[in-house]
């Protein structure tokens, strides 16, 4: 290992905060392991009481040169960009004088879909100095294992169900779009695209309570997997106890995620969620499809 | 022309019809081209008052021999389905003693996507004993024709958007899944399943309203192709004045179909709902994918 490698895995880390309740979790993790946070909640996605009891730095989207600067005192090399982040309108960013002197690369990375903002983002974090690095990598334990997570099991019928998904997702894979598809009975009930997997699964709880879905209740899979050519260090599918919920809500029997390339950032919750719903979770081969 | 296909083409046509404005406007063009049309609305589907005025005979999803009987003594030998089935619940069904024969193609057709139910029903309307045509064949007039039916034309940033949905629906086409997408600013905004076109539109409209549709009112498309696959006859696409009103709350700027495999029934009211909100509509070549 070199000098540079150990000294800024020893560094604190920078932890770029959207919302949800996996950025604290993350801190949490990486602070077991013994290395210091340093957190950037961003305003309009991260909640403000989440944080109140901790030291941390908000930032308007855009604020790149107080980012560097605030990251670069407290002696943080990497930085993690976790959590969801709703693509903010031009008019939400205060892009500060850095951020103007890089505007060429942050209009690049407004055109286009997600994938393109979040790359574009990354290489703007790089141009200043930091290295990018994935949730995963600072606290591995986040990655969801192979197999089942929960007592109920997945059986064939559902199984196939999981191979279809895996197919779709494969095929849209290379249009930028959602990460997750919901089947039953080998049917696809839904696709995400901009509305998101919460939004996906409400519009599935709809469906299923204007009597649209055929298959019973207690059947379907939410299926969601990492897109071909993603940089998993800013944008790995993740899933939680919200998920569970959202899930049972729809009707379905169970969730299925590609293994070690999906975050669960509270794995205990989450089961626990899951196993009292009588629903299952199972990490599947990536390679599966 | 052999005297088996004159016979046919001259005797009464047994029009299946499903909801929506479709069905009356396809009966109007056929009987326009001088030929009887006895109707059949589905109960369920097809609204009463707009088959007060003209003879007809309901029928319950499964009245198979009902449907055989009536049908054959008013001498139809050709049947179109056409009209919106939502697929009916297992419960809905009354299958007759017809039905209850041909009962294991019947659950086959059951199994599967919408595809395959129709097919199936396709299938078993055969065994009957009629000739299935598809509504275009029979009003060759309702298909959307190639180029612009709009004053509004699409600009090159539009045909990319359009090149994209249509590379979307080629690519998620082998899976029975739904035939529509919005595509805004090459991003793909929302891809159709289970919850239909108008569905789908909905959601747009929610995720503008929301604030989480970046690009501006006015643009974005809806593009709409068939399957891959998929039986003409039974399954086109079909838009209409309410297409365009969805359309126009959803924000976008225009609707892109497939020439020459996508259905309008009342051309003229949409054209001009269409020119009324400063949309476009255009026919693009199914081959240009």
């Amino acid at each position: 290992m070199s000098v540079t490698t150990a000294v800024s895995e020893d560094a604190p880390l920078a932890l770029v905060c959207g919302g949800g309740s996996l950025p604290l979790a993350v801190a949490d993790h990486v602070a077991a392991r013994g290395r210091r946070v340093v957190l950037f909640p961003v305003r309009g996605a991260a909640a403000a009481d989440d944080f109140a009891k901790r030291p941390h730095h908000w930032l308007y989207p855009g604020q790149l040169g107080r980012f560097s600067r605030l990251a670069r005192s407290a002696g943080c090399s990497d930085v993690v960009f976790i959590g969801w982040l709703v693509r903010p309108a031009l008019w939400q960013i205060r892009p500060d004088l850095t951020a103007l002197m890089l505007l060429p690369r942050v209009a690049a990375a407004f055109r286009g879909g997600d994938d393109h903002l979040l790359t574009g983002m990354a290489r703007i974090v790089e141009d200043c100095g930091f290295r990018l690095r994935g949730a995963h990598e600072v606290a591995p334990e986040i990655l969801v294992p192979i197999g089942a997570l929960t007592r109920r099991v997945a059986v064939e019928r559902e199984l196939a169900d999981v191979a279809l998904g895996l197919e779709y997702l494969q095929a849209t894979s290379p249009f930028d779009v959602g990460q997750a598809v919901v089947v039953a009975d080998r049917h696809v009930l839904a696709a995400e695209a901009a509305e998101g997997t919460d939004g996906m699964l409400a519009r599935v709880a709809e469906l299923r309570k204007g009597g649209r879905i055929r298959a019973p209740r207690g059947t379907g899979v939410l299926v969601k997997a990492p897109k071909r050519g993603q940089d998993r260090r800013l944008d790995l599918p993740s899933i939680g106890p919200q998920t569970v919920e959202n899930v049972v809500n729809a009707g379905l029997g169970g969730i299925a995620v590609t293994a070690g390339n999906t975050i669960t950032a509270e794995p205990a919750r989450l089961v626990q969620a899951a196993d009292a719903a009588g629903i299952f979770v199972v990490g599947v081969p990536a390679a599966a499809t």
